[in-house]
């Protein structure tokens, strides 16, 4: 398998509004984008940190995902994602050595990417997500 | 505030000889060291991946603030690591902004770096590191 690097990280945030000048002010990134994931039910809002992205991730629906894992463990980190090169046969490699998939093809993300994402119970409770650039 | 990148995420396990096997043969990660950590009692596991590295956390006693983090919220990421220039003026700096701070002034940490965490009260749930190598 070929990871170059930590594509992004997703963490779930109750407002981004909220959110926002603590990564702007305090620490000191510029959002660069915000965009609306209608079928994930979320908003995001991007920043760059070196070679990865963090991903602030805001409900936009109590049916959200983002919103149970709020309602269960409250604010903080949701996902890693790890860039890799040649998505699908990496999926496949997890597969074969045991991991659970929760995709088992790849699919559209935000920002073009192509995603799938491995279930925590595979990973140490770590949502993890691997994407790629097509 | 001078961040340059994420130095390294901490991630609770329970077993650093459950995890590993994950990180190396599936991810493909090479882990370089495992340092004991008495004082926090832990046991650490690093990886590097692209600028980042993984930095597995097993407790090494039921008293470890580890052990208590998966007690209460299962495995999973723990913190994020900031590496930051000039660690004493970024928590000034944190502080004057009204995030609560852990640590007023930084200490050592594993691997030869000066740390300090701030509050995750303040950062919408994420225990955050800033670090630098002095």
């Amino acid at each position: 398998m070929d990871i170059s690097h930590i594509e992004h990280l997703g963490i779930a945030v109750k407002s981004l509004d909220e959110a926002i000048p603590y990564y702007e002010n305090v620490l000191g990134f510029k959002c660069y984008n915000i965009e609306e994931v209608a079928d994930q039910k979320v908003r995001t809002a991007f920043f760059k940190v070196g070679d990865t992205k963090i991903e602030l991730l805001e409900p936009t629906s109590p049916e959200s995902t983002i919103a149970k894992f709020i309602e269960n463990r409250g604010e903080g980190v949701h996902h890693i994602a790890f860039a890799v090169k040649g998505i699908e046969s990496a999926l496949a490699e997890a597969e074969e050595k045991g991991v659970r998939l929760i995709d088992k093809t790849p699919r559209a993300g935000a920002e073009g990417m192509t995603i799938a994402f491995l279930h925590p119970k595979s990973t140490q409770g770590v949502l993890t997500e691997f994407c790629e650039k097509l």
